[in-house]
């Protein structure tokens, strides 16, 4: 089925925040059934999350008519199920240039929307940010009302614990919303999410709840006990209260409410208000809800490329292999030669390319849920129980682990490996999510070893001279599809050694990972126009190869380095600085990214913007040398 | 009461691990009495972390009783209450050189001992390590036990929650012995806490389970319903067990054990190792046990310097200010002026100077407990809500929330104010406390300023200045003696800008923050054999003061950097960049921190290990110059 655009009978009425209050309450089923098939067909065309977005559509609807905002605050943890809240606050038009340059951010942001209250991208969040919010309206003498809206998967986050731990302590209101679709991006693991699902199957539970208290009520004294329990703070009220892991950590807890009957929602939300104290409102929501497809396949949903609706199938079938595909197989590969070779990942097994090796060694496979502290730290362990583990994590979610690689690998040198993917720019999903500090952030960490593959092969052999090395490393890739050229460079992976690739004279171009592609094309531009160029495959980050910038100062007037990484902290500040220890004075040329935030946007875009790309790097260095003249 | 050495007729026994196991068990409290008074004997002398080693005596003999070690293994969180472990395990020689430069850490150390399984020093890892022992153990087929020890402070951190998490979906046996003395190094704080004080006092609550059965036993199917209950994996199960928090959360709990009973905590783990699974046993300590001072000053006696036995007072009593004092004044001045300033902190009040302000902005303070994440994104939802929040923190604990600081509070540019105290060195605690990587990981996040101050005045000056600046700001200060030298060097703080101090010629010293200090002694060292140097205080080392470096380029032949920071990523590399990048080929000189973990040790003496005290710098620069001649 399909509207056009006139068809959108009710959506058509929301031009602007707090319209959909407008719309009569027997059309809301309505409503929600248009709003599902615009975000089906605009995402279809531009890509994005949906499963996240079909599954909160109701409960968005719920709150937008429970709440007044923006004098409300609703805090979407990660944010990429905020669509529904897009679209009734006003940024309908938005959905054509959805996660592309200069359109509408996949996010909330507070720059795009005063009905954004705080930023999100990565899990857990919310609940911090709404208690603070909470804590300054409380200060300034507010009265409005704050909302986290948090999913079952972000709940395996520590932060989300932390914060619940501290809200505990409220004594005004503040509403946390469990969405609870029993999904992260893929399956939900651990123990609180088994409590979760008992809940909801909570059926033979209740019934014994009713056994005890007719049990009761017929004794003498029983009466009595019932009301004691009924009264009761402690943990005997667990008979009467199916969250009481919720109200042990002294939190209220109301539901669980169906996610999709909007009135039930209204009507806890109204509830919920009335709590002084923090209270969670345990929804139940079906991930992809409303589409097929989706409701099917809800980790192929979560970010989906364009698709065609009828059947779901991506418009663009991916032909090639990208990083991620190399990744998956050298995985699989090794842990067949290795026994002491396990993987883990934070709640990934898709993105990063494990499901693979989990379907091939479940025992050797850990999926942890979203808990990127846990992940390394319980690798250290395995690492220090004598096993080999890989870490595959996207870069931006590395950077939650910050202190666990420091304090729990690297001080005792644990062999563990850091399979950093999504590294560089990644696109669409914008500033939360490009993964360009990690070769700073990784560097000043001691025993710390970092390397980058030019490309698909040496992603495949850099794994193999990882797993012998016996320290920590971290080999970092890009999203997208695998470099295929350069095929017939190979040398063997020396630890801390360049490869050299080209050598000639005058300009020698340090190119790190994904930026060697570029670099070879850098260089054909340059040799155009009469340059001699080298072009060295820096392999190593960390420990950089300090003897081929020293070899390459003889005879190159100009060293460029070129990495997708912030300069601040990067490859080329320490190659830099290994020139001026050797009291090197050649010219040099810094190619990376500035000192921001980087937004959302097709990756050639964004390098272009940012100036990486050919054409900007072939300008910056032919400038460097019109300033000097010729080297 | 005093021993002198040869009257610990026990504990002299115990030459080597396991030795305790000679020891006949009616004398075991005689041993624990010895334990305690050798460690206060010890303690006094060194200083070091008292209250939790005597609260956590009986518990250690009792696992090296129970266990057989090293082929158990026992991961100690945070590690500070590790000395009965290393008194058991044939290091008590090692005490008169505890925390000294070369002499027995103060913290697990797997280099140190086999006895040792995970180098532990920040809060809330035991859990995920253990559980990383635990499959590596699984893995490889073995037998052997794992045991982490966490205290219920360190349950306060989310990573902790994420291992449980994990924890629970195990099918072979961990124990997990939470270790509860009701305290952090301050009070606790939040909803688990209280729920397990609630445990404490749970009498009450027993005698209800008793009714309840008592009522369901005379009744039809009442029986039925008891044993339904009894042997109910689901909530219900909460009538009989009181640890249902963790019982809902998938894990086994057994207690709650008198943590200074040797023969119930024997027993208990004993039973614990019978579990297939993860299990809780939940044991009751004292902290500062047996020592009056340190029952009554737990706060005081948790990191101790040398102190009176008798009294408790210290040997040697603080006479001047510390940087801490200085910022604990200016908060209380900043909190009255504005009522915008709220301050959080991470269970740790006294360490980070805010118990003044707590004491007078009660409403105003926040501590979050061991949750540095939540810590940083509370602030940002703070900032976000319109207040002005301070986080004061440790440079090494700051490390934990680095996603936090990067995602939550620089994307959106919120003015929170980091204070981060404990910066470069901090000395006897170390590799896991040396603050020393703060510059880098700061530096690389856009948005992010980071300023440094000279003296006593200047982080006055400087927290009035990141009031004002509405972005955020890191102001990072070292540990011990505020400088309280240049006084007359007061010029106000601009933003970005650096301080002449001294303006002269050939050689310009670029210090930072407490390096001023040394760079003032360097100066006067250098200017006595004849050279011209000027003294700039960096202030800024985000953004640095570029128009400085060229200014001084034009008529220094050297330019150095002075930091007490990492070289990678830190403010020398930036200032070499800078220099690049306005092709200014001066000599330079970096002074840092050198590419790996600091032990610990007095700071005086570390400074000379890694070169930065005041004679390896006139050094480095003597022969810098040498190598060139004079400039």
């Amino acid at each position: 089925m399909m509207f056009a655009g006139d068809e959108y009978m009710l959506l058509n009425k929301i031009e602007n925040p707090n319209d959909i209050k407008k719309i009569a309450r027997e059309d809301y089923a309505e409503l929600a059934q248009e709003i599902r098939q615009f975000l089906i067909e605009k995402v279809s065309v531009t890509g994005g999350h949906l499963g996240s977005n079909l599954g909160a559509v109701e409960l968005t609807m719920a709150l937008h008519l429970a709440l007044n905002l923006p004098e409300d605050k609703i805090i979407w943890d990660v944010g990429h199920q905020s669509y529904t809240h897009k679209l009734l606050t006003g940024r309908k038009d938005g959905f054509d240039a959805l996660r592309q340059f200069g359109g509408m951010s996949g996010f909330p942001k507070r720059k795009e929307s005063q009905y954004d209250a705080f930023d999100t991208g990565h899990s857990s969040t919310s609940i911090s940010a709404g208690l603070g919010l909470v804590k300054a309206r409380d200060i300034r003498g507010e009265k409005n009302t704050i909302v986290s809206v948090i999913g079952d998967g972000s709940l395996t986050g520590g932060m989300a614990y932390e914060a619940m731990n501290n809200a505990a302590k409220l004594e005004t209101n503040f509403i946390i919303i469990l969405n609870d679709n029993n999904m992260s991006i893929s399956e939900n693991v651990g123990g609180v999410s088994k409590y979760l699902n008992n809940i909801r199957t909570a059926n033979s539970y209740l019934d014994l709840k009713e056994g005890i208290y007719n049990a009761l009520r017929g004794t003498k004294g029983g009466d009595n006990i019932v009301n004691r329990i009924r009264r009761a703070k402690s943990s005997v009220k667990q008979l009467v209260i199916p969250g009481m892991l919720f109200e042990d950590m002294g939190l209220t807890y109301l539901g669980p409410v169906d996610g999709h009957d909007i009135d039930s929602l209204i009507r806890v939300i109204q509830e919920a208000k009335r709590v002084k104290g923090a209270v969670m409102v345990h929804v139940l929501t079906q991930k992809g809800r409303g589409y097929a497809p989706a409701e099917r396949h809800p980790a192929r949903f979560h970010g989906a490329d364009p698709f065609d609706i009828e059947t779901g199938i991506p418009s663009h079938p991916r032909t090639v292999a990208n990083y991620t595909d190399i990744f998956s197989t050298v995985m699989c590969k090794l842990g067949q030669r290795d026994e002491r070779i396990v993987a883990i990942t934070a709640a990934m097994p898709d993105g990063t390319g494990l499901k693979r090796f989990r379907n091939m060694y479940p025992e050797r496979f850990f999926d942890v849920g979203i808990a990127e502290e846990h992940a390394v730290t319980f690798a250290a362990g395995l690492a220090a129980g004598g096993l080999k583990p890989v870490v595959a994590v996207y870069s931006s979610f590395l950077q939650r682990a910050y202190d666990q690689i420091l304090h729990d690998v690297c001080i005792q040198n644990l062999p563990v490996i850091f399979a950093v993917d999504r590294a560089g720019l990644v696109g669409s999903d914008g500033e939360t999510h490009q993964g360009i500090f990690d070769f700073s952030y990784l560097s000043c960490i001691p025993n710390m070893n970092i390397c980058a593959p030019k490309n698909k092969w040496e992603l495949s052999d850099m794994m193999k001279f990882a797993v012998k090395l016996e320290k920590p490393v971290a080999i970092r890739y890009p999203r997208g599809t695998a470099y295929a050229g350069l095929k017939e460079y190979r040398a063997p992976i020396e630890y801390g050694r360049a490869e050299w690739i080209y050598t000639e004279s005058e300009i020698a171009l340090f190119a790190v990972g994904g930026m060697v592609k570029t670099a070879e094309n850098v260089r054909k531009c340059l040799k155009e126009k009469g340059y001699h160029v080298s072009l060295i495959n820096a392999r190593f980050v960390k420990p950089i190869d300090e003897d081929a910038v020293i070899a390459a100062c003889k005879n190159h007037g100009l060293i460029v380095t070129m990495e997708e990484n912030v300069a601040t902290g990067g490859y080329g500040e320490r190659v830099l600085r290994c020139m001026n220890e050797n009291r090197l004075s050649n010219e040099y040329l810094n190619i990376s990214l500035p000192d921001a935030y980087v937004e959302h946007g097709n990756v050639e875009v964004l390098k272009k913007e940012v100036g990486i790309d050919e054409d900007s790097i072939v300008r910056r260095i032919c400038e460097r040398l019109g300033r000097k003249g010729t080297v």
